[in-house]
């Protein structure tokens, strides 16, 4: 076995999901993951802790939500597995990423309604998504497997410790700050983040991110304070569909304008979502340097360093002040721009990013 | 898709656990039956049941046996879940039988007693245990894979109502019946069935059986009633070790004597583990006649038409009167009489089958 595939399960069981002896684990093994499973098994067991493997396929999922009427029962022993569960982590991996794109949409949404339970007692534990790199993940990225693997543990096996420390400096500046304007050649928007929360995702727990790999600084935006245009040149795919070159418009927070050059009618149907569809729900930076081109798996392209991100609809919690709810939706539709060209990140007036370098790292231009 | 794996999941969902509308079915999923779990997950779809898939791989426990130091939690998510499934689907595979070879028995014991209740929970569902045909179990078979899948789909798609109805005919010999003698060549047993309700292992829950495939009619005998001695002249697989030849010699109801031409010290544990383990707790006939050979998987063997099993150990309850434990042990170990050749076996003195061959079959000889 790749030795890298027990470095991954280490960093998994210990920096990401801090697991302790006796912690009872929800392992959900992804269709091509079963050696990073064996992995997790051992670091678990070194541990003392008490894991259930399931099994999370795309082809099974298919199979079950074709052939059913859509009418969901609750799934109370899911259900109770998972209220009993410490930490849960899900090895994604696959070997079609289209091998749901046949399922109705209206079914899929169903069967996600009947699985909000479910979802809800995932995100009350320690949970942490990670990706054991696949065939078909290659494939989608548009690479060989080996050259996807060195990409994907690349992103993975970082010195989690350094990222945070050098993310602690931006999230500070956030934290601190009242309004931020992002400037490209062709974007130039301002918004307010006054009140609201940076969080240092530096891929554990124990800093409120539950992504391996993650690197990024995120946090919200007032709602109604965006104003502006931004075009998010990096490609995105959704549901299977890409979303190339959108172009927004902002006014007093609400999009008032877009256009795509591919996936636009994607992008109308999120828009039409629900009124908090129209709002940005999170403003994000991606610092990963490990993660080096978009590969069509946001786990990865959001923590791209030299990337921007913003997402319409819901915010995050950890972002808000205790008792506001920030902008809420069903949806959540991340969407990047590269920032390694002409570009620059301010924050209250102040250039923090220049061309995608902080101004921290050698070579900034001041 | 191989169409008998369809129907396969069709009788295993339909025929075995008779799955209904709203059922919350665990479908544990093991190494390599990846398309019998897509087929299953279709056939409960169609009838508006909700699964919970597990993954069951000898190589993700052994990794978690061998790192963990044994003294075991309570898997209280796995519990959980279990405890609110109306029904347990287990799809055994695997590819490699010997995977657990290495784990040292303590361990696996401890592993077992820690699981005990999840076990109990188990088996106050609809509980079924089927294989899918594997590259694995058709070398520990000596077959190739396209004749053993013949074999195995032989075995499991069989008209079970029709078998139903033949097996009725000797359970019924056996519930009125007060003594049982096996007679072959080298075997001259005696035993006593008196009170004793014998079971109708038709593949489905609703007769009490939970092995697809199965075919066998099995009660338990009076626990001080055997007497003579007995041969097993076919191999039996324990815990990856071969039992070949056993021979056992019986007086009220105890073994008094025995040896084996191969895993005589395996036989020798067994007996070793408490006092019912001296004493059978089950006497079995084989009565699937899709089942030809010996292939070490006792799911197939001890279902072989033409085969007596006796079980040293442990006896089941529904075998015996209201209130009646029968023979306790902690073990339950079946070994297979092959009566095919010279043998009869008769009931209260009364020739039931001659040389493998029923009584109410062409060929039997009064």
């Amino acid at each position: 076995m790749d030795p890298r595939v027990r470095e991954h399960a280490e960093m998994l069981v210990d920096w990401s999901a801090r697991i302790e002896a006796g912690d009872r684990v929800v392992v959900s093994v992804g269709e091509g993951c079963h050696d990073l499973a064996v992995a997790v098994a051992a670091v678990l067991g070194e541990h003392g802790a008490t894991p259930a493997f399931t099994y999370s396929s795309a082809e099974v999922e298919r199979a079950y939500l074709l052939a059913h009427d859509g009418a969901f029962a609750d799934p109370a022993h899911r259900l109770a597995m998972n209220e009993a569960a410490d930490a849960v982590l899900a090895l994604r991996g696959g070997r079609n990423t289209a091998e749901g794109s046949d399922v109705p949409g209206e079914v899929r949404a169903a069967h996600s309604r009947a699985n909000e339970a479910v979802r809800e007692a995932r995100m009350a534990t320690d949970w942490v998504s990670t990706v054991h790199p696949t065939r078909s993940l290659a494939q989608q990225a548009g690479m060989s497997y080996e050259a996807y693997r060195e990409f994907a543990y690349d992103a993975i096996l970082r010195d989690w410790e350094a990222l945070a420390e050098e993310m602690a400096r931006l999230s500070a500046l956030l934290d601190g700050g009242e309004t931020v304007r992002i400037v490209t050649d062709d974007t130039d928007l301002r918004l307010s983040i006054s009140g609201r929360t940076a969080v240092n995702s530096a891929a554990s727990v124990a800093y409120g991110s539950h992504n391996l790999p993650s690197g990024e600084v995120f946090t919200a935006p007032v709602e109604d304070s965006v104003e502006g245009e931004v075009v998010f040149d990096l490609p995105r795919t959704y549901d299977g569909r890409t979303i190339r070159d959108a172009r927004l418009r902002f006014e007093a927070g609400e999009v008032v304008d877009f256009t795509a050059a591919e996936g636009e009618d994607v992008l109308a149907e999120v828009l039409d979502t629900d009124g908090g569809a129209r709002h940005l729900g999170e403003l994000g930076v991606g610092m990963n340097r490990g993660i080096d081109r978009v590969t069509g798996d946001l786990l990865f392209d959001e923590k791209m360093a030299g990337t921007v991100h913003l997402a319409l609809g819901r915010a995050y919690a950890d972002c808000l002040p205790e008792g506001e709810s920030g902008n809420r939706s069903a949806v959540h539709l991340d969407l990047l721009v590269d920032v390694r060209g002409t570009s620059r990140l301010e924050v209250d007036g102040e250039v923090v990013q220049r061309g995608g370098v902080f101004r921290w790292e050698d070579g900034f231009e001041t």
